[in-house]
Protein backbone atom coordinates (compact mmCIF):
# COMPACT_ATOMS: atom_id res chain seq x y z
CA UNK A 1 0.00 0.00 0.00
CA UNK A 2 1.10 3.73 -0.86
CA UNK A 3 -0.34 6.06 1.21
CA UNK A 4 -2.58 9.00 -0.14
CA UNK A 5 -1.57 12.00 0.48
CA UNK A 6 -3.64 14.62 3.15
CA UNK A 7 -2.61 17.89 1.54
CA UNK A 8 -3.18 20.48 3.91
CA UNK A 9 -2.59 22.90 1.95
CA UNK A 10 -5.24 21.88 -1.17
CA UNK A 11 -7.71 21.73 2.03
CA UNK A 12 -6.56 24.97 3.25
CA UNK A 13 -7.10 26.62 -0.02
CA UNK A 14 -11.03 25.41 0.05
CA UNK A 15 -10.76 26.69 3.87
CA UNK A 16 -9.89 30.52 2.10
CA UNK A 17 -12.42 29.71 -0.46
CA UNK A 18 -15.25 29.13 1.96
CA UNK A 19 -14.12 31.83 3.93
CA UNK A 20 -13.68 34.48 0.99
CA UNK A 21 -18.00 35.40 0.91
CA UNK A 22 -18.36 35.46 4.89
CA UNK A 23 -15.25 37.87 4.75
CA UNK A 24 -17.16 39.97 2.04
CA UNK A 25 -20.12 40.15 4.01
CA UNK A 26 -18.26 41.42 7.43
CA UNK A 27 -16.40 44.52 5.19
CA UNK A 28 -20.07 45.16 3.41
CA UNK A 29 -21.58 45.26 6.97
CA UNK A 30 -18.98 47.95 7.87
CA UNK A 31 -16.57 45.61 9.81
CA UNK A 32 -13.25 44.44 8.52
CA UNK A 33 -11.88 41.43 10.10
CA UNK A 34 -8.38 42.61 12.01
CA UNK A 35 -5.75 40.35 12.85
CA UNK A 36 -3.15 41.70 15.69
CA UNK A 37 0.10 39.44 15.97
CA UNK A 38 2.12 40.16 18.47
CA UNK A 39 5.47 38.61 18.56
CA UNK A 40 8.24 39.13 21.37
CA UNK A 41 12.05 38.89 20.40
CA UNK A 42 13.92 36.93 17.66
CA UNK A 43 12.98 33.73 17.31
CA UNK A 44 13.52 32.89 14.13
CA UNK A 45 11.13 29.86 13.76
CA UNK A 46 8.31 32.21 15.19
CA UNK A 47 8.87 34.98 12.22
CA UNK A 48 8.32 32.62 9.87
CA UNK A 49 5.17 31.48 11.54
CA UNK A 50 4.09 34.96 11.79
CA UNK A 51 5.13 35.79 7.95
CA UNK A 52 2.97 32.90 7.05
CA UNK A 53 -0.11 34.44 8.66
CA UNK A 54 -0.02 37.41 8.20
CA UNK A 55 0.38 36.51 3.93
CA UNK A 56 -2.87 34.44 4.68
CA UNK A 57 -4.28 37.32 6.19
CA UNK A 58 -3.28 39.51 2.90
CA UNK A 59 -4.56 36.73 0.23
CA UNK A 60 -8.30 37.10 2.27
CA UNK A 61 -8.12 40.95 2.61
CA UNK A 62 -8.14 40.50 6.37
CA UNK A 63 -6.52 43.16 7.88
CA UNK A 64 -3.67 42.35 10.19
CA UNK A 65 -1.31 44.20 12.58
CA UNK A 66 2.47 43.04 13.33
CA UNK A 67 3.43 44.17 16.83
CA UNK A 68 6.93 43.30 17.65
CA UNK A 69 8.80 44.29 21.02
CA UNK A 70 11.93 43.35 21.78
CA UNK A 71 13.44 39.91 23.89
CA UNK A 72 13.82 42.41 26.76
CA UNK A 73 10.30 43.52 27.17
CA UNK A 74 8.88 43.60 30.46
CA UNK A 75 5.79 41.50 31.27
CA UNK A 76 4.10 44.42 32.03
CA UNK A 77 4.83 45.95 28.70
CA UNK A 78 3.03 42.85 26.91
CA UNK A 79 0.22 43.25 29.31
CA UNK A 80 -0.56 46.91 28.24
CA UNK A 81 -0.38 45.20 24.17
CA UNK A 82 -2.55 43.12 25.40
CA UNK A 83 -5.09 45.23 27.29
CA UNK A 84 -5.36 47.98 24.28
CA UNK A 85 -6.21 45.21 21.89
CA UNK A 86 -8.92 44.10 24.01
CA UNK A 87 -9.93 47.56 24.36
CA UNK A 88 -9.49 48.43 20.37
CA UNK A 89 -13.26 47.60 18.97
CA UNK A 90 -11.41 47.51 15.92
CA UNK A 91 -9.31 44.26 16.65
CA UNK A 92 -11.33 41.31 16.57
CA UNK A 93 -8.57 38.60 17.17
CA UNK A 94 -5.34 38.98 18.73
CA UNK A 95 -2.47 36.45 18.39
CA UNK A 96 0.17 35.93 21.00
CA UNK A 97 3.16 34.25 19.34
CA UNK A 98 4.37 31.44 21.37
CA UNK A 99 7.22 30.94 22.84
CA UNK A 100 7.61 33.94 24.87
CA UNK A 101 11.03 34.79 26.57
CA UNK A 102 11.40 32.61 29.62
CA UNK A 103 10.81 35.70 31.74
CA UNK A 104 7.33 35.97 31.11
CA UNK A 105 4.47 33.90 32.35
CA UNK A 106 2.42 32.83 29.02
CA UNK A 107 -0.34 31.33 30.79
CA UNK A 108 -1.17 34.37 32.82
CA UNK A 109 -0.92 36.53 29.57
CA UNK A 110 -3.18 34.27 27.78
CA UNK A 111 -5.87 35.04 30.76
CA UNK A 112 -5.56 39.00 29.94
CA UNK A 113 -6.69 37.88 26.70
CA UNK A 114 -10.23 38.83 25.94
CA UNK A 115 -11.81 35.33 25.04
CA UNK A 116 -13.89 36.41 22.44
CA UNK A 117 -10.78 37.68 20.30
CA UNK A 118 -8.78 34.87 21.79
CA UNK A 119 -8.28 33.35 17.60
CA UNK A 120 -5.67 31.14 19.31
CA UNK A 121 -8.27 29.33 21.37
CA UNK A 122 -5.87 28.87 24.45
CA UNK A 123 -7.58 30.84 26.84
CA UNK A 124 -9.37 28.87 29.59
CA UNK A 125 -13.06 29.47 28.89
CA UNK A 126 -12.16 28.57 25.29
CA UNK A 127 -10.74 25.04 26.35
CA UNK A 128 -13.61 24.94 28.81
CA UNK A 129 -16.15 25.31 26.00
CA UNK A 130 -14.44 22.46 24.20
CA UNK A 131 -14.99 20.08 27.09
CA UNK A 132 -18.26 21.07 26.81
CA UNK A 133 -18.52 20.29 23.51
CA UNK A 134 -20.16 24.03 22.53
CA UNK A 135 -20.52 25.91 19.57
CA UNK A 136 -19.62 28.97 21.01
CA UNK A 137 -15.90 28.77 21.54
CA UNK A 138 -13.03 29.53 19.49
CA UNK A 139 -11.48 26.17 18.92
CA UNK A 140 -7.56 25.90 18.84
CA UNK A 141 -6.38 26.09 15.39
CA UNK A 142 -4.04 22.84 15.34
CA UNK A 143 -6.46 20.48 16.47
CA UNK A 144 -9.35 21.95 14.55
CA UNK A 145 -6.99 21.88 11.28
CA UNK A 146 -6.58 18.41 12.04
CA UNK A 147 -10.49 17.81 12.64
CA UNK A 148 -11.03 19.46 8.98
CA UNK A 149 -8.77 17.87 7.23
CA UNK A 150 -9.93 14.32 8.04
CA UNK A 151 -13.76 15.77 7.08
CA UNK A 152 -12.30 17.10 3.61
CA UNK A 153 -10.80 13.69 3.25
CA UNK A 154 -14.03 12.21 4.41
CA UNK A 155 -12.06 10.18 6.62
CA UNK A 156 -14.43 8.39 8.93
CA UNK A 157 -13.82 8.24 12.51
CA UNK A 158 -16.93 7.38 14.43
CA UNK A 159 -15.71 3.75 16.51
CA UNK A 160 -12.79 3.73 15.34
CA UNK A 161 -9.23 4.58 17.15
CA UNK A 162 -7.83 6.83 17.68
CA UNK A 163 -4.27 7.50 19.17
CA UNK A 164 -2.95 10.85 20.11
CA UNK A 165 0.95 10.94 21.06
CA UNK A 166 1.25 14.10 23.18
CA UNK A 167 -0.71 15.78 26.03
CA UNK A 168 0.16 19.43 25.82
CA UNK A 169 -2.72 21.75 26.74
CA UNK A 170 -2.95 23.84 23.00
CA UNK A 171 -2.58 20.42 20.69
CA UNK A 172 -2.62 17.00 22.23
CA UNK A 173 -5.18 17.66 24.99
CA UNK A 174 -7.47 19.14 22.80
CA UNK A 175 -7.11 17.04 19.97
CA UNK A 176 -8.58 14.16 22.03
CA UNK A 177 -11.18 16.09 23.56
CA UNK A 178 -12.28 16.57 19.83
CA UNK A 179 -12.07 13.14 18.13
CA UNK A 180 -13.70 11.69 21.58
CA UNK A 181 -16.66 14.52 20.83
CA UNK A 182 -20.12 13.17 20.33
CA UNK A 183 -19.85 13.62 15.75
CA UNK A 184 -16.58 12.73 16.07
CA UNK A 185 -17.31 9.72 17.89
CA UNK A 186 -13.75 7.90 17.91
CA UNK A 187 -12.35 5.85 20.91
CA UNK A 188 -9.69 8.15 21.67
CA UNK A 189 -6.16 7.15 23.77
CA UNK A 190 -4.24 9.91 24.71
CA UNK A 191 -0.27 8.66 25.15
CA UNK A 192 2.60 10.44 26.63
CA UNK A 193 6.51 10.73 27.94
CA UNK A 194 5.21 8.12 30.41
CA UNK A 195 3.37 5.69 28.30
CA UNK A 196 5.10 2.23 28.98
CA UNK A 197 4.46 0.74 25.38
CA UNK A 198 4.06 3.15 22.85
CA UNK A 199 4.91 0.72 20.12
CA UNK A 200 1.92 -1.28 20.97
CA UNK A 201 -0.21 1.52 21.56
CA UNK A 202 0.73 2.88 17.80
CA UNK A 203 0.35 -0.96 16.19
CA UNK A 204 -3.51 -0.80 17.88
CA UNK A 205 -4.82 2.57 16.22
CA UNK A 206 -6.94 3.29 13.06
CA UNK A 207 -6.16 7.11 13.77
CA UNK A 208 -2.86 8.31 14.69
CA UNK A 209 -1.95 11.99 15.63
CA UNK A 210 2.04 12.64 16.55
CA UNK A 211 2.13 16.31 18.44
CA UNK A 212 5.55 15.10 20.30
CA UNK A 213 7.63 17.35 18.72
CA UNK A 214 10.80 14.92 18.31
CA UNK A 215 11.68 13.68 14.63
CA UNK A 216 10.99 10.46 13.79
CA UNK A 217 9.94 9.80 17.40
CA UNK A 218 7.42 7.22 15.53
CA UNK A 219 8.71 4.54 13.75
CA UNK A 220 7.23 2.82 10.44
CA UNK A 221 7.47 -0.65 11.76
CA UNK A 222 4.75 1.20 14.75
CA UNK A 223 1.94 1.89 12.19
CA UNK A 224 -1.11 -0.50 11.66
CA UNK A 225 -1.72 -1.49 8.07
CA UNK A 226 -3.89 0.94 6.63
CA UNK A 227 -3.80 3.48 9.41
CA UNK A 228 -4.60 7.63 8.87
CA UNK A 229 -1.49 8.96 9.97
CA UNK A 230 -1.24 12.69 11.02
CA UNK A 231 2.02 14.18 11.74
CA UNK A 232 1.71 17.38 13.76
CA UNK A 233 5.43 17.88 14.31
CA UNK A 234 7.63 20.19 12.41
CA UNK A 235 11.04 19.85 13.75
CA UNK A 236 14.00 21.98 12.41
CA UNK A 237 16.77 19.28 12.28
CA UNK A 238 20.57 20.84 11.17
CA UNK A 239 21.54 19.91 7.50
CA UNK A 240 24.14 21.18 5.93
CA UNK A 241 23.61 20.20 2.57
CA UNK A 242 20.26 22.61 2.70
CA UNK A 243 20.78 25.90 1.56
CA UNK A 244 18.78 27.05 4.25
CA UNK A 245 20.79 24.89 6.92
CA UNK A 246 17.79 22.79 8.16
CA UNK A 247 15.30 20.76 7.05
CA UNK A 248 11.89 20.08 8.63
CA UNK A 249 11.24 16.73 9.85
CA UNK A 250 7.73 15.35 11.49
CA UNK A 251 7.80 13.62 14.10
CA UNK A 252 6.88 10.57 11.72
CA UNK A 253 9.04 8.89 10.03
CA UNK A 254 8.64 9.72 5.92
CA UNK A 255 8.46 5.89 5.37
CA UNK A 256 5.35 5.27 6.94
CA UNK A 257 3.83 5.97 3.81
CA UNK A 258 4.47 2.38 2.50
CA UNK A 259 2.34 1.24 5.25
CA UNK A 260 -0.72 3.87 6.00
CA UNK A 261 -3.33 4.82 3.99
CA UNK A 262 -3.23 8.53 4.42
CA UNK A 263 -0.89 10.61 5.44
CA UNK A 264 -0.03 14.28 5.83
CA UNK A 265 3.14 15.58 4.52
CA UNK A 266 5.76 17.47 6.61
CA UNK A 267 5.21 20.21 5.65
CA UNK A 268 2.33 20.99 3.58
CA UNK A 269 -0.23 18.83 5.94
CA UNK A 270 -0.88 20.28 9.58
CA UNK A 271 0.79 23.56 9.51
CA UNK A 272 -1.37 25.38 6.51
CA UNK A 273 -4.50 23.94 8.32
CA UNK A 274 -3.48 25.52 11.67
CA UNK A 275 -3.40 28.80 9.44
CA UNK A 276 -6.85 28.33 7.73
CA UNK A 277 -8.52 27.68 11.28
CA UNK A 278 -6.78 31.29 12.39
CA UNK A 279 -8.21 32.91 9.77
CA UNK A 280 -11.32 31.01 10.00
CA UNK A 281 -11.69 31.89 14.01
CA UNK A 282 -10.55 35.49 12.88
CA UNK A 283 -13.51 35.82 10.88
CA UNK A 284 -15.62 34.04 13.20
CA UNK A 285 -14.74 36.76 15.52
CA UNK A 286 -15.39 39.33 13.31
CA UNK A 287 -18.65 38.51 12.38
CA UNK A 288 -19.79 38.23 16.15
CA UNK A 289 -20.12 42.10 16.04
CA UNK A 290 -21.84 42.74 13.02
CA UNK A 291 -25.47 43.80 13.85
CA UNK A 292 -28.57 41.78 12.85
CA UNK B 1 -8.40 -13.55 43.84
CA UNK B 2 -10.78 -11.44 45.60
CA UNK B 3 -10.77 -7.27 45.39
CA UNK B 4 -9.92 -5.26 48.14
CA UNK B 5 -12.67 -2.94 48.69
CA UNK B 6 -12.00 0.79 47.22
CA UNK B 7 -13.63 2.21 50.73
CA UNK B 8 -15.16 5.70 50.00
CA UNK B 9 -16.64 6.19 53.14
CA UNK B 10 -13.15 5.33 55.10
CA UNK B 11 -11.46 8.12 52.33
CA UNK B 12 -14.20 10.51 52.43
CA UNK B 13 -13.12 10.46 56.29
CA UNK B 14 -10.05 11.39 56.00
CA UNK B 15 -10.64 14.15 53.57
CA UNK B 16 -12.71 15.65 56.15
CA UNK B 17 -10.45 15.03 58.92
CA UNK B 18 -7.91 16.95 56.47
CA UNK B 19 -10.27 20.06 56.24
CA UNK B 20 -11.18 20.42 59.75
CA UNK B 21 -7.99 22.40 60.83
CA UNK B 22 -8.28 24.41 57.47
CA UNK B 23 -12.06 25.24 58.65
CA UNK B 24 -10.95 26.01 61.74
CA UNK B 25 -8.05 28.44 60.59
CA UNK B 26 -10.75 29.72 58.49
CA UNK B 27 -13.24 30.54 61.19
CA UNK B 28 -10.26 32.41 63.08
CA UNK B 29 -10.05 34.70 60.42
CA UNK B 30 -13.43 35.53 60.16
CA UNK B 31 -14.46 34.07 57.44
CA UNK B 32 -17.09 30.64 58.12
CA UNK B 33 -16.92 28.85 54.82
CA UNK B 34 -20.16 28.77 53.48
CA UNK B 35 -22.18 26.51 50.39
CA UNK B 36 -25.45 27.27 49.17
CA UNK B 37 -27.20 24.37 47.71
CA UNK B 38 -30.07 25.49 44.85
CA UNK B 39 -32.67 22.54 44.27
CA UNK B 40 -35.00 22.94 41.17
CA UNK B 41 -38.29 20.94 41.48
CA UNK B 42 -38.92 17.56 43.31
CA UNK B 43 -36.57 14.88 41.66
CA UNK B 44 -36.33 12.41 44.76
CA UNK B 45 -32.85 11.57 43.70
CA UNK B 46 -31.42 14.83 44.03
CA UNK B 47 -32.94 15.57 47.50
CA UNK B 48 -31.35 12.91 48.38
CA UNK B 49 -28.01 14.00 47.48
CA UNK B 50 -28.67 17.38 48.76
CA UNK B 51 -29.55 16.24 51.84
CA UNK B 52 -26.01 14.42 51.55
CA UNK B 53 -24.43 17.52 50.92
CA UNK B 54 -26.10 19.17 53.99
CA UNK B 55 -25.50 16.52 56.32
CA UNK B 56 -21.45 16.70 55.09
CA UNK B 57 -21.30 20.74 55.80
CA UNK B 58 -23.22 19.84 59.34
CA UNK B 59 -20.38 17.96 60.47
CA UNK B 60 -17.60 20.06 59.37
CA UNK B 61 -19.31 23.19 60.69
CA UNK B 62 -19.83 24.34 57.24
CA UNK B 63 -22.48 26.86 57.02
CA UNK B 64 -24.82 25.81 54.11
CA UNK B 65 -28.06 27.61 52.70
CA UNK B 66 -30.91 25.31 50.84
CA UNK B 67 -32.67 27.54 48.34
CA UNK B 68 -35.61 25.34 47.00
CA UNK B 69 -37.51 26.78 43.97
CA UNK B 70 -40.57 24.90 42.73
CA UNK B 71 -40.56 22.58 39.27
CA UNK B 72 -42.32 25.62 37.84
CA UNK B 73 -40.12 28.87 38.51
CA UNK B 74 -38.95 30.38 35.51
CA UNK B 75 -35.32 30.55 34.25
CA UNK B 76 -35.18 34.22 35.43
CA UNK B 77 -35.78 33.65 38.93
CA UNK B 78 -33.06 31.11 38.93
CA UNK B 79 -30.97 34.00 37.34
CA UNK B 80 -31.58 35.53 40.06
CA UNK B 81 -31.18 33.75 42.70
CA UNK B 82 -27.70 32.84 41.13
CA UNK B 83 -26.95 36.59 40.88
CA UNK B 84 -27.30 37.41 44.55
CA UNK B 85 -25.35 34.50 45.60
CA UNK B 86 -22.72 35.64 43.42
CA UNK B 87 -22.95 39.17 44.50
CA UNK B 88 -23.43 37.85 48.32
CA UNK B 89 -19.62 38.31 50.24
CA UNK B 90 -20.50 35.43 53.00
CA UNK B 91 -20.94 33.13 50.07
CA UNK B 92 -18.30 30.99 48.66
CA UNK B 93 -20.02 28.14 47.08
CA UNK B 94 -22.37 27.80 44.82
CA UNK B 95 -24.20 24.60 43.62
CA UNK B 96 -27.11 24.17 41.61
CA UNK B 97 -28.43 20.73 41.88
CA UNK B 98 -28.18 18.55 38.38
CA UNK B 99 -30.48 17.86 36.53
CA UNK B 100 -33.00 21.24 36.07
CA UNK B 101 -36.33 20.86 34.87
CA UNK B 102 -36.03 21.06 30.84
CA UNK B 103 -37.52 24.28 30.16
CA UNK B 104 -34.07 25.65 31.54
CA UNK B 105 -31.18 26.18 30.02
CA UNK B 106 -28.40 24.15 32.33
CA UNK B 107 -25.04 25.60 30.46
CA UNK B 108 -26.08 29.21 30.36
CA UNK B 109 -27.05 29.04 34.10
CA UNK B 110 -23.76 27.34 34.96
CA UNK B 111 -21.92 30.44 32.72
CA UNK B 112 -23.65 32.58 34.92
CA UNK B 113 -21.89 30.58 38.49
CA UNK B 114 -18.73 33.14 39.60
CA UNK B 115 -15.92 30.96 38.83
CA UNK B 116 -14.08 31.44 41.76
CA UNK B 117 -17.66 30.27 43.74
CA UNK B 118 -18.26 27.17 41.13
CA UNK B 119 -17.48 24.39 43.59
CA UNK B 120 -19.35 21.88 41.64
CA UNK B 121 -16.25 22.86 38.74
CA UNK B 122 -18.41 22.92 35.47
CA UNK B 123 -17.72 26.63 34.66
CA UNK B 124 -15.79 26.66 31.39
CA UNK B 125 -12.68 28.29 32.97
CA UNK B 126 -12.65 25.99 35.66
CA UNK B 127 -13.44 23.27 33.35
CA UNK B 128 -10.20 24.83 30.67
CA UNK B 129 -7.67 25.41 33.85
CA UNK B 130 -8.00 21.89 34.39
CA UNK B 131 -7.01 20.79 30.16
CA UNK B 132 -4.13 23.85 31.41
CA UNK B 133 -3.40 21.20 34.72
CA UNK B 134 -3.77 24.38 36.38
CA UNK B 135 -3.61 24.58 40.51
CA UNK B 136 -5.83 27.47 40.70
CA UNK B 137 -8.86 25.46 39.02
CA UNK B 138 -12.13 24.21 41.11
CA UNK B 139 -11.95 20.29 39.89
CA UNK B 140 -15.44 18.68 39.04
CA UNK B 141 -16.25 17.00 42.42
CA UNK B 142 -16.62 12.93 40.86
CA UNK B 143 -13.45 12.94 38.84
CA UNK B 144 -11.33 14.57 41.66
CA UNK B 145 -12.73 11.97 44.27
CA UNK B 146 -11.67 9.10 42.07
CA UNK B 147 -8.40 10.34 41.79
CA UNK B 148 -7.95 11.13 45.88
CA UNK B 149 -9.62 8.11 46.28
CA UNK B 150 -6.43 6.24 44.12
CA UNK B 151 -4.10 8.16 45.83
CA UNK B 152 -5.14 7.69 49.31
CA UNK B 153 -4.99 3.75 48.56
CA UNK B 154 -1.79 4.08 46.98
CA UNK B 155 -2.64 2.82 43.98
CA UNK B 156 -0.24 3.59 41.13
CA UNK B 157 -1.55 5.24 38.06
CA UNK B 158 1.56 6.19 36.07
CA UNK B 159 2.25 4.24 32.84
CA UNK B 160 -0.81 2.11 33.43
CA UNK B 161 -3.75 2.10 31.00
CA UNK B 162 -6.61 3.39 32.28
CA UNK B 163 -9.89 3.17 30.33
CA UNK B 164 -12.84 5.78 31.10
CA UNK B 165 -15.79 4.22 29.63
CA UNK B 166 -18.65 7.67 29.23
CA UNK B 167 -17.73 11.06 28.33
CA UNK B 168 -19.85 13.78 29.50
CA UNK B 169 -18.77 16.72 30.12
CA UNK B 170 -18.74 16.98 34.01
CA UNK B 171 -17.36 13.51 34.80
CA UNK B 172 -16.56 11.05 31.61
CA UNK B 173 -14.17 13.83 30.16
CA UNK B 174 -12.71 15.60 33.19
CA UNK B 175 -11.93 12.53 34.80
CA UNK B 176 -9.81 11.46 31.26
CA UNK B 177 -8.22 14.43 31.40
CA UNK B 178 -7.02 14.04 34.99
CA UNK B 179 -5.82 10.11 34.70
CA UNK B 180 -3.68 11.35 31.68
CA UNK B 181 -2.34 14.66 33.43
CA UNK B 182 1.35 15.08 34.55
CA UNK B 183 1.35 13.45 38.46
CA UNK B 184 -0.77 10.71 37.24
CA UNK B 185 0.45 9.66 33.58
CA UNK B 186 -1.82 7.23 32.77
CA UNK B 187 -2.31 5.90 29.36
CA UNK B 188 -6.14 7.19 28.95
CA UNK B 189 -8.29 6.01 26.87
CA UNK B 190 -12.10 7.22 26.22
CA UNK B 191 -14.64 4.69 25.65
CA UNK B 192 -18.37 5.42 24.83
CA UNK B 193 -21.71 4.54 23.48
CA UNK B 194 -20.13 4.70 20.13
CA UNK B 195 -16.97 2.52 20.93
CA UNK B 196 -17.05 -0.64 18.50
CA UNK B 197 -14.92 -3.12 21.00
CA UNK B 198 -15.53 -2.45 24.38
CA UNK B 199 -14.89 -5.46 25.85
CA UNK B 200 -11.87 -5.78 24.47
CA UNK B 201 -11.30 -2.40 25.33
CA UNK B 202 -12.14 -2.87 29.09
CA UNK B 203 -9.81 -6.25 28.95
CA UNK B 204 -6.70 -4.04 28.27
CA UNK B 205 -7.20 -1.63 31.34
CA UNK B 206 -5.38 -1.98 34.39
CA UNK B 207 -7.39 0.87 35.73
CA UNK B 208 -11.16 1.16 34.36
CA UNK B 209 -13.29 3.97 35.46
CA UNK B 210 -17.04 3.52 34.82
CA UNK B 211 -19.38 6.34 34.11
CA UNK B 212 -22.33 5.51 32.36
CA UNK B 213 -25.38 5.30 34.00
CA UNK B 214 -26.64 2.17 33.02
CA UNK B 215 -26.84 -0.72 35.57
CA UNK B 216 -24.38 -3.69 35.38
CA UNK B 217 -22.98 -2.66 31.75
CA UNK B 218 -19.43 -3.44 31.90
CA UNK B 219 -19.64 -7.25 32.74
CA UNK B 220 -17.23 -9.49 35.07
CA UNK B 221 -16.05 -11.36 31.78
CA UNK B 222 -14.74 -8.21 30.36
CA UNK B 223 -12.63 -7.30 33.08
CA UNK B 224 -8.42 -7.78 33.13
CA UNK B 225 -7.45 -10.06 35.81
CA UNK B 226 -6.21 -7.76 38.80
CA UNK B 227 -7.71 -4.82 37.45
CA UNK B 228 -8.80 -1.60 39.68
CA UNK B 229 -12.61 -0.77 39.01
CA UNK B 230 -14.20 2.65 39.94
CA UNK B 231 -18.10 2.50 39.61
CA UNK B 232 -19.11 5.64 39.50
CA UNK B 233 -22.74 4.70 38.53
CA UNK B 234 -25.98 4.83 40.78
CA UNK B 235 -28.68 3.67 39.08
CA UNK B 236 -31.73 3.49 41.22
CA UNK B 237 -33.41 -0.26 40.33
CA UNK B 238 -36.98 -0.88 40.95
CA UNK B 239 -37.13 -3.68 43.74
CA UNK B 240 -40.36 -4.21 45.58
CA UNK B 241 -38.51 -6.06 48.17
CA UNK B 242 -36.68 -3.28 49.30
CA UNK B 243 -38.33 -1.14 51.71
CA UNK B 244 -37.62 1.91 49.75
CA UNK B 245 -38.76 0.01 46.89
CA UNK B 246 -35.66 0.65 44.59
CA UNK B 247 -32.44 -0.86 45.29
CA UNK B 248 -29.01 1.41 44.40
CA UNK B 249 -27.02 -0.71 41.26
CA UNK B 250 -23.77 0.55 39.80
CA UNK B 251 -22.54 0.53 36.32
CA UNK B 252 -20.45 -2.65 36.79
CA UNK B 253 -21.46 -6.34 37.23
CA UNK B 254 -21.17 -6.47 41.30
CA UNK B 255 -19.37 -10.24 40.71
CA UNK B 256 -16.52 -8.14 39.66
CA UNK B 257 -15.00 -8.25 42.54
CA UNK B 258 -13.84 -11.68 41.88
CA UNK B 259 -11.35 -10.86 39.47
CA UNK B 260 -10.47 -6.97 40.06
CA UNK B 261 -7.60 -6.19 42.78
CA UNK B 262 -9.61 -3.13 43.83
CA UNK B 263 -13.18 -2.25 43.55
CA UNK B 264 -15.65 0.52 44.69
CA UNK B 265 -18.56 -0.05 45.94
CA UNK B 266 -21.96 0.94 45.19
CA UNK B 267 -23.32 3.17 47.22
CA UNK B 268 -20.01 3.54 49.90
CA UNK B 269 -17.38 4.05 46.72
CA UNK B 270 -17.41 7.14 44.39
CA UNK B 271 -20.88 8.77 46.63
CA UNK B 272 -18.82 9.83 49.21
CA UNK B 273 -15.87 11.09 47.80
CA UNK B 274 -17.83 13.45 45.58
CA UNK B 275 -19.16 15.23 48.80
CA UNK B 276 -16.15 15.58 50.57
CA UNK B 277 -14.43 17.03 47.17
CA UNK B 278 -17.86 19.21 47.82
CA UNK B 279 -16.59 20.46 51.10
CA UNK B 280 -12.81 20.73 50.25
CA UNK B 281 -14.03 23.35 46.86
CA UNK B 282 -16.31 25.05 49.75
CA UNK B 283 -13.39 25.37 51.81
CA UNK B 284 -10.34 26.15 49.19
CA UNK B 285 -13.23 28.64 47.91
CA UNK B 286 -13.36 30.52 51.45
CA UNK B 287 -9.74 30.07 52.16
CA UNK B 288 -8.72 32.50 49.02
CA UNK B 289 -10.66 35.13 50.78
CA UNK B 290 -8.98 35.23 54.05
CA UNK B 291 -6.67 38.23 53.78
CA UNK B 292 -2.73 37.47 55.00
Amino acid sequence: MVASVLDGKACASSVEESLSPRIDNCIKSGITPHLAVVIVGDDPASHVYVNAKIRACNRLRIKSSHIQLPESALEIELREVIENLNHDVEVHGILIQSPLPNHMNEEALTDLIDPRKDVDGFHPVNLGRLVQSRQDSLIPCTPNGVMRLLDWAKIPTAGKTALVVGRSRNVGMPMAILLASRGADATVTIAHSRTSEIKAQCQQADILVAAVGRPNMIKKSWIKSGAVVIDVGINRVDDASDSRGYVLIGDVEKSTSEIASWITPVPGGVGPMTVAMLMENTVKAAESKIQW
